[in-house]
């Protein structure tokens, strides 16, 4: 199997585990940066996750316009895909969710932060993107590129970035590195709301534990079984030599 | 399939989605106007949803009267959709249910609003019916067409309506508008207790944004999207071309 | 199919549905009264009760001391059923259950109340039994025809009776009956506890609406849909006729 | 079968009884000492506890070294196990997971207090290990020798201890009682938590109970529920004998 058939298969893998999961329903997805072009990004077409099949799998610009032109119809906002590709060369995976667990943060002042070891992924800081600061009354949908680079350029150099009354889109330098930041996230951001209600104070982890976290090889013993299980609870196990 | 025929089949398709989804359990029921005669709607008879084949959809005129009386046993609360059918012909999908997450909002003074972009067919103002009001100690069922029509104008130009001790029920422009609505709007009730949890200010859906996504075409891809995910969830996939 | 052994495939599929319902799991129990013998009644023995099958069931006196010695292991707190039929002639089925969403209110002085109509069967009235006040340090489980006494005591002239750190009971004049107020209880302990957190005045059934549903029919359509929905999902179907 | 044969059959049936329940996800152990040589323990390699088969479990010196050299990748937290061992020589199994409804409780100075009697194997007091009180920052693994005696230090004589940010650890004098442990620890924390929200007064499970209930005999038919329960829901019934 060459280097794009491999990514294509393990993208489609991805798709089934986010939505097996409960990351995402309907609506959310994922994209990774193209192997062999990096001004490229690969992302299905408008299919619900649980359904993608490699078929579906499309190449876009970072414009987020289709490199090729075969009628089919694309997610309305392929476009954070795009701009988060264009403004951090670094990232090579784009997960957006609507994870309930999460949206209580979108809407309130509180910050989410992690607090538990395996959601250290998700960055140390996360700001919240009101699209409504830039664009006025829409439907909320990053619809378009301008829309797509403010979100970008609210992301920064975070991990993570929280749409208000929306969701969150997460990033990782491999597409298991945000896999785990997305299945991770919602689960942080439940037992954050349980502590803060046990009250008193709360430890976070420190700076210095997210950083000596950062950067497992995702090709490590710890990281692969996250892959095989995900998978094969799935019901995509991955296949001998993947 | 001709149009009454495909009505039919996408209601008992509806009528397990929204079982799929736990929006109803043994109770609770979902209706379409009928599309040729906008004086009768079609609904199940006493069958859970789960449990709804095509032979148990019935016609009521909108006195909530069976148009054949073949003996069937009719739901109790039939009066909940000829009612509102009556009072608002914008009105071409009735949803009746009793969601957990929902019924705290019925039995507090906190109102029910719409703070997740998903979410925003419930309507920007949600009210509370309280059968006592009007018809004192009973066993809260909407048993007759006084009640239904009591239940039709606490309703008013609302989208949805909440019964205190007892569920909410929601409506649509479509079948597919209003199942989107019920399955919704216990997730934005769960959401929004979480935020108020949370604490401080809270930003909801502005009316503006409310109003930009009112009235998305269910033949759009991104809504046909959600009602193939649903369906084939649900066991019941769409027929191609259907 | 006689009476006694239709009682005792009823009790088989109550056993099956309050499992697959949530209610009970290892542990916990159904039992009711025999249909000739009002001074015995029906319970398996020592079984999981997802796992009980007709010849599991066995008969028990009052005082919960079986009628046959075929050397089966009984339940360790049979004797909750005992007490509870030898108070209250009205009573023909018994379930206990350790379901999480009710203990909360077990261990604290908050009233667990009716709050959603669908639970109005578990009464208007709910006491908290300590078994720690007449018996000092124990292991908490209902163990002796003294204690099983206590208990009825307890439970008076109410539907259901909580149990300090250790579960619930609740009974019906008919075995649906039970099955609905064990079903519906811990939904509407959840829903009372939000309910309590969006704080402000709060609207209960009130005691003329738990009157008006009390003694519906167990033989009436409405309640004959919850048996056929409960027993399909656990996959025990009910036989045509019975 | 032999005993080493069975113990290790025994573990099996336990990985994939806590990975049914929800106890450990992609993450997560479950040991036991070595039924014939008490300075070694048998511990699956690194695969998720839902996948293990018995060709997956080792031996492990105390010091957590593999006794057989075959290239295996070991669990790189196994040094809990071990250390736990060396210190306890009462104990016989020891579960580590990240359940959710528990990490609340380790971030927060909020004690965790078992409420419920099912959970009464957890052990009247739990103190909160915090691996950056003797290590500073690190990747929050139990990763070496220091750090588990460290914990095992925590541990004390207790039978649970929480690990600030990551899970908990708990233990059994036989397997079954500490997977009871794990299963209910989780349980009880949701209770405590909802108990505590909804004020005043609190009644936990009193010294005196926790100590009658200490030391079931895990071979007595109430306990041999749980395990051919959780066993069967597993999809790992035991075998007739075992």
């Amino acid at each position: 199997m060459n280097l794009l058939d491999k990514t294509i298969r393990n993208l489609v893998i991805a798709n089934r585990i986010l939505a097996h999961e409960g990351v995402v329903d309907a609506y959310g997805h994922v994209s990774v940066r193209h192997p062999q072009h990096p001004d490229r990004y690969l992302l299905s077409c408008s299919v619900s996750p649980e359904l993608v099949e490699a078929s579906d799998i499309k190449e876009y610009a970072l414009d987020s316009v289709a490199i090729v032109k075969d009628g089919h119809h694309p997610y309305l906002e392929r476009f954070i895909h795009g701009a988060i590709y264009e403004a951090r060369p670094d990232i090579h995976a784009v997960i957006h969710s609507h994870a309930d667990e999460v949206l209580p943060f979108s809407i309130t002042r509180e910050p989410l932060i992690p607090v538990i070891h395996v959601a250290s992924d998700i960055g140390a800081h996360i700001g919240v993107w009101d699209i409504h600061d830039h664009f006025g009354d829409t439907n909320l949908l990053v619809s378009d590129i301008a829309q797509g680079r403010d979100l970008a350029c609210c992301l920064g150099h975070d991990r993570t970035v929280l749409m208000r009354g929306h969701g969150f889109t997460t990033t990782g330098q491999s597409l298991l590195g945000a896999i785990k930041a997305a299945v991770y996230m919602p689960r942080n951001a439940r037992i954050l709301m349980e502590a803060k209600r046990l009250g008193g104070p709360l430890t976070p982890l420190s700076p210095g534990e997210i950083e000596v976290r950062t950067g497992v090889d995702p090709e490590s013993p710890q990281m692969q079984r996250a892959w095989e299980y995900w998978s094969r609870r799935a019901g995509v196990p991955p296949q001998s030599g993947s």
